[in-house]
């Protein structure tokens, strides 16, 4: 069936059943003006929105509906555990050309249940409508997080360890493959579906062990500019400590180009943080029942970003990662 | 200048000088992974998205981009109008084609500013990204509203009075002559630039006179079923008492197309309400003092949604407003 056969008002009827919840801090949820929720004393309120827009974020031709529904939630859930907080709801708007079937749109909003679903948020609330060419997704998550835990940009010292949390690149290089019509899982699933980091940023930000921390969604060499920026500071990044996954060395072998899919490729959605000289011992010794790795990169300086060589030579990082609006 | 040669960053920072805010519950704003707020105890959070979306909800042939600005808001905060709620925050995500001026995106982003300081509400968050044909808006405001006085949809008895605020009609009407490039301010006005009836859903909140509230966003045909399928109920809605502005009587200057304009038009941002028998002359004592006149068109019966001519004769309303999807 067509979108245009079963209308706005049956396409809200399917979603309010898909996303049905028996959480009781929900007083008013998919169906009204505006859902209404309950929320704890004492916390902040967290909120971020993210768009996914056909053509630019996403193709299509090798991303099935399933997959672009978690990863629109997942790509949103990585900026909450970038401030160490708790995901609890999500507003999902999603504006859909007129010919796209009724299959396409449920089996996208699935992927959405289950992306939310297994970080157990709830969809409270959301909007469709129609667009002339473009399939484009736009959430919104809201959560909460104590102040005194909250993990900001800014906080990054001097002297301070950086490190990341999983493997860098293997995101780009999974989009490179599909591109290709090839196939290794491991990258093309990180690409596709990509997982937040919420248990690692919410350990980092509840044993207060990191002094600044961001998701890496456009790139290594990008993000780390934001947490300098924003903490009014400089940093080296060695290139030889940085975390490249087997699997991305037996797919591109070739080391540069695994270090530009690390430094430039953009959506790892893991996480980079900071973190005080004195606490990098007891870090690695708490981080040791976790399932991801995490890894030194470099150190926050004073001033200018630079790439140290394996020879010990700097050089100014100056290249972005994925910018939008830059040809 | 081009959106290309600013850059996301460039994009970015613009926003972060423009949206810059002084409300003290604002922990984190525009510039980190999430905002963080502090809310009010005592209060449920209320949350609303919308989306606008080019050559679909509105034509920038016939909009400015300040115009545009203003009407993302307006329509978004005529959600929390209609739950008769307090707006506070708004998060903003844009997906802009690249060659766009630099212009073209700031002047829209004041009229946001514009829209947003009118009604005391910060823009605390957002996201950028490029698009490959057409520009879209994404918008989520939060706000608040003690659970007692929260007007909902559903609440509506057999035997309620129907009420609008305002008149209806005269965005679309306005929208057919921004289309025929003709003219009449006030018209136009509402369709570019509806103003949201804050003030007056929250008075019918707070002094408990409403029994189910909704916006008319897609026209009265359309959301007075709404409130009847929320509430279990049906309704006659009297012709002759529809309110139809002098502007648009002297523009159209034929009753049936000016009644199918009230009916179907859609955008009027007016809010549609019911009431107690009882109440009805409490209200419009008290509502003397409000600028925005209210007109009871109809009444709420067991089921059926009619429409009863001036003769007396009723006939089922079953055509429906603006439906995204249907052809």
């Amino acid at each position: 069936m067509k979108l245009s056969q079963l209308g706005e008002f049956g396409l809200i009827k399917n979603a309010r059943d898909i996303f049905k919840s028996l959480n009781e801090n929900i007083v008013v949820e998919i169906g009204d003006d505006c859902a209404a929720i309950k929320l704890r004393k004492g916390f902040l309120l967290i909120a971020t929105t993210d768009a996914l827009v056909e053509g630019i974020h996403f193709n299509l031709d090798y991303t099935k509906p399933y997959q672009l529904g978690i990863k629109s939630i997942n790509i949103n859930l990585s900026d909450i555990a970038a401030m160490g907080g708790i995901p609890l709801y999500v507003l999902l708007s999603i504006a859909v050309p007129q010919n796209f079937s009724v299959k396409f749109i449920n089996e996208f909003l699935m992927g959405v249940k289950e992306g939310a679903q297994r970080y157990k948020v709830s969809v409270i609330g959301g909007n469709v409508s129609s667009s002339k060419n473009e399939f484009s997704i736009n959430i919104t998550i809201l959560g909460e997080v104590e102040k005194k835990y909250m993990l900001l940009r800014k906080g990054a010292k001097a002297g301070d360890k950086i490190f990341v949390t999983g493997y860098l690149g293997n995101s780009a290089a999974g989009m490179k493959i599909l591109k290709s019509g090839q196939w290794q899982k491991k990258l093309i699933e990180r690409h596709l579906m990509p997982s937040p980091r919420l248990t690692e940023g919410r350990f980092l930000a509840v044993r207060g062990l990191a002094t600044s921390m961001i998701d890496i969604s456009d790139g290594l060499a990008s993000d780390i500019r934001r947490i300098c920026e924003e903490s009014n500071v400089g940093a080296n990044i060695f290139i030889k400590n940085i975390p490249i996954s087997r699997e991305l060395k037996s797919e591109i072998r070739n080391p540069k180009s695994e270090i530009n899919l690390a430094l430039y490729g953009g959506e790892d959605y893991e996480l980079l943080f900071t973190v005080k000289p004195e606490n990098v011992r007891k870090l690695k010794s708490l981080w040791k029942n976790m399932k991801t790795p995490i890894t030194m990169i470099g150190e926050i300086t004073k001033r200018g970003i630079n790439l140290v060589n394996t020879d010990g030579k700097a050089i100014p990082l100056t290249k972005e990662g994925y910018n939008h609006f830059k040809g």
